[in-house]
């Protein structure tokens, strides 16, 4: 892991861009903490990480003031990364259908989708080894993401990772149901209720297939990026009840 | 209202039993506020106050931890209150459909519900006129309890209730979904994800029917009684958040 620039953002927390791999990354710590902090990893849909950073440094500000240090990758075939010809076809022949006002066939989902989270699903697990070796990062793991993107296969393929919050997205390929069927870590899942872009009973559906023992469906109103302040914070609250 | 017993509970709370208009009734104070606390009236299940003591002076006492007094009334038909027969009839008829193995028709449900709703809410209303009254209590007030019972009509019709905790629970009349439309306060709605006594698409139905701009349905794993301990502490800090 190679750190390219490191900055005090104005809330104490430390926030440092690297690459690993070839692969840019950003890690945020908090400034003052004492003890090893707990890493949440904050997964995102494929946009690029710095269309994504005003999001995702609003979720790692949080994570930092209730102690956890976070970090995040460039997904494959996002940002300066080489395109991934097969998923950008999907991409465009989902346009297509939804201009045209046709569903999103199963078969569009499962080629904009599954190729993206068989190449990122590795590369997220070798910057989990590099970011553990960090001094400063210590303790369980967590994932907070997209359920439709690396979520559920992180949950069932990466032991280290002992709790994660879902967002729920759209697009949820039909293999992944059954993946859903063989998480068994305690899950915090988010939806918005009347989230135009998303099909609520997919959500629901998805939801109800996992396999932990512990679940909980937060669903709210507000659209598909209005997800209220009380959300974020039970969110939170789950974290610190899992990796504390 | 006519005070008929007053003990301090070990956790100190306040517990007062008192009777109104000859309904049996419990108040539960804080036992050290400092200011007036804010009232939430505790909704149960038609099946008598001396059964439902355990579970509603549980709630009590997590009501009481969060500065909160809370009240409740024997329903109509229950306890030691004159049986209502066309209810009996009613619960009669819903119990041959269920060892049947039948669906419960909407009329049995309509014929058990609607007539315990129509009596129970003005009930439950002069109530809150003879507890607020009180010294001690002032503030908002904060509903908490069954959805098919009282809960929806009481937030339509009582404009001094400013929040609601409602249980997800089955038998809903039809009538309820229109009523639900017109609820416009902030709602926590907790389901039990797997409860078996309980129609799931019901409760989703129901929760998307109410008009409320904050609504959060809070779905969790355990069966009927068993909502996780966090579950219950998210509802204490939804009504932190709207009633201080």
């Amino acid at each position: 892991m190679h750190v390219t620039s490191e900055q005090r953002l104005d809330v104490g927390v430390l926030e440092r861009e690297f690459t690993l791999g070839g692969i840019p990354g950003i890690l945020w710590m908090p400034a003052s903490a004492s003890a090893p902090a707990p890493l949440i990893l904050l997964g995102h849909p494929p946009l690029g990480l710095r269309r994504m950073y005003p999001r995702l440094v609003d979720r790692a500000r949080q994570a930092a003031a209730d102690g956890f240090a976070s970090a995040t990758i460039e997904l494959p075939g996002s940002g300066d990364r080489p395109r991934m010809p097969a998923v950008e076809q999907a991409r465009a022949d989902m346009r297509r259908a939804m201009e045209a006002g046709e569903p999103v066939g199963a078969e569009i989902v499962d080629a904009l989708v599954l190729p993206l989270v068989d190449q990122a699903v590795p590369e997220w697990q070798a910057a989990l080894d590099a970011l553990l070796a960090m001094p400063g990062i210590g303790g369980p793991v967590g994932y907070s993401g997209g359920v439709m993107s690396i979520g559920v296969r992180l949950a069932v393929v990466e032991p280290r990772i002992s709790a994660a919050v879902l967002f729920a997205g759209s697009l949820v390929p039909r293999a992944m149901f059954e993946e859903a069927r063989r998480v068994t870590i305690p899950l915090h899942v988010l939806l918005q209720w009347d989230d135009e872009g998303n099909d609520r009973q997919t959500a629901l559906d998805l939801f109800d297939a996992f396999g932990s023992e512990e679940k909980t469906l937060n669903a709210n109103m507000g659209g598909h990026t209005g997800v209220p302040q009380f959300a974020g914070d039970a969110a939170g609250q789950f974290f610190t009840r899992h990796l504390k």
